[in-house]
């Protein structure tokens, strides 16, 4: 069975649909009730609020699918800035032509990246678009403040510790083996941050910062925040965590990990002082096996990153500036 | 200039395309600082939460484009539940080939409907993909429960009147027109309903139900309320609005209004004794010129929804069959 250009009418093929699968997975209390909107409760804590929009090709892929990949990304952006995932909504744009066996596994496999990020899916929408057989997903998380370190105005210091949560460059090494297909055993590291996250935060790290290291690479994301908080960085070569596969991989085709893109790490900057405990601490969680501290805050005032390479040079870091890696995430 | 795929790699490209045209049309407090998230305050009322991907084309029509269209659409769908939209996110998926003048007109536009619906845009997120110049919009609106009619546990009752906010298949009629290439004046009713539901909430009128008139049409809308609550049903057909360039398109192409998408009417069950008052109040707003009481709830406990014709007799109104129109909304 395929999707077809009727499914996205709005009447009786609609139905159908939404009933014989998105219901029969996403069911709960609150999308059960078919409103225009979700009905919430009140909220005690202040808010985040994140979309994201989902477009990777191919929609399986070795360690996620596009479905896992829709929540865990929402997830991460909502727990990056201290808040813990509640709710979230999601859109479906079906291509035309789509297994609707595939659609099933994907919807599936969406719910139980859900419930294991402890977020409700309240609301939905579904539309069908002439194409090829594929779909994107938009994904937006609500998710309650809890957490008062990031919110505090922690700025970031001199001497601060720049802390990577693990390998880099995965999720990229995995789409572009499966595009070009080349036979290895790299996986994406397509995962939910929250128990990492909620570790580092319940156990009173200062942390000034956080962002999950997806489309652009680490590269990117020092930069942007060394721009925003105008501070002079430095992170050293032979500290970030590459996967020895990834790495022989990046070698044969000229990648660096620095720029390729993850989902399911995270870069945070923590005070000095805590940078010891806060790597214990993400040492100890599921995905923080290869957590390193690559770098420290050298001085501030001055937007500058720069790497110190393994055989001592110095090199400045900059943006992303090619294409990347089209429709990873 | 045309969107390419660079315009999606998170690198430099996506940098320039976010500052020089989204920030250009949609620079707040919130949106700038540019998190993971975007942070709200806490709020002192319940919540609504509501998602739509808007796939419609042309792009562009007479009365609206996708921009608009996906502000509205979401606006409205708060408004129905009761909720004052507060804030709004809007992921893009831009296809290769887009001209860029028109997809700054759309996000103008876009920029435009939010101030007026007084919603703030706080998240955003750009992908690009291979197509055909086309574009896609999600938008996920949270709003504050501040009325309380709709959540007080208002239940339909026998000889409630049905009111409908106004004339009859505009959007549909027109998007069609657009894609038949045939010349007329048909407008897409494209609208924010806010100002005609806050109008009937604040004085007080006793909403039971209100619903958005969107894909599907009056027809199937009349039959999730009518099938979800258990009442009984009767319409009158002369009482249907529909403007009279709408209907002689329908009577030659042998539409049904009672199908046809809106995007800016919607439809209520209020208390018999709120009937007149309601109507009035509506017939004030600056979209309510034509809104009619079409029918009452004849009875309970038994699903069913007829129409008494113009020549007196009943026919039973069932959900929309067929296709519909694809890529209305």
């Amino acid at each position: 069975m395929k999707i077809v250009m009727a499914h996205g009418s709005g009447g009786n093929a609609t139905r159908e649909l939404i009933r014989n699968l998105f219901q029969k997975y996403l069911s709960n209390a609150y999308l059960d009730k078919m409103e225009d909107s979700a009905s919430l409760p009140k909220s005690e804590f202040s808010l985040a609020l994140t979309t994201d929009t989902f477009v990777v090709t191919p929609l399986e892929f070795p360690g996620g699918d596009i479905g896992k990949l829709a929540v865990c990304g929402t997830v991460n952006d909502l727990w990056m800035v201290g808040a813990e995932p509640q709710y979230l909504t999601a859109g479906f744009i079906l291509e035309e032509g789509l297994d609707l066996e595939l659609l099933e596994r994907i919807v599936k496999s969406l719910s139980l990246a859900a419930q294991e990020a402890g977020i409700y899916i309240v609301a939905g929408d579904t539309k069908v678009v002439q194409g090829n057989g594929g779909m994107y997903i938009n994904t937006t998380g609500l998710g309650f403040k809890k957490f008062q370190q990031l919110t505090d105005g922690q700025t970031v210091q001199k001497n601060d510790a720049i802390i990577v949560s693990g390998n880099l460059g995965d999720h990229h090494a995995c789409i572009m083996s499966q595009r070009m297909e080349i036979k290895n055993s790299i996986q994406s590291d397509c995962a939910n941050l929250g128990p990492a996250v909620r570790a580092l935060l319940e156990q009173g790290i200062r942390v000034r910062i956080m962002r999950d290291i997806t489309r652009g690479g680490l590269g990117t994301v020092l930069n942007e925040i060394a721009e925003a908080k105008q501070v002079t960085m430095e992170i050293e070569e032979e500290s970030i965590p590459v996967h020895s596969e990834v790495q022989s991989f990046c070698d044969i085709l000229g990648l660096d990990p620095l720029y390729m893109a993850n989902e399911g790490k995270f870069m945070c900057i923590v005070a000095k002082e805590d940078e010891e405990k806060a790597l214990e601490i993400l040492k100890n969680t599921k995905l923080g096996a290869n957590a390193r501290i690559i770098g420290h805050i050298i001085d501030t005032g001055r937007y500058l990153v720069t790497l110190k390479t393994r055989l001592g040079g110095r090199r400045i870091i900059d943006v992303l500036y090619s294409e990347g890696l089209p429709r990873i995430c």
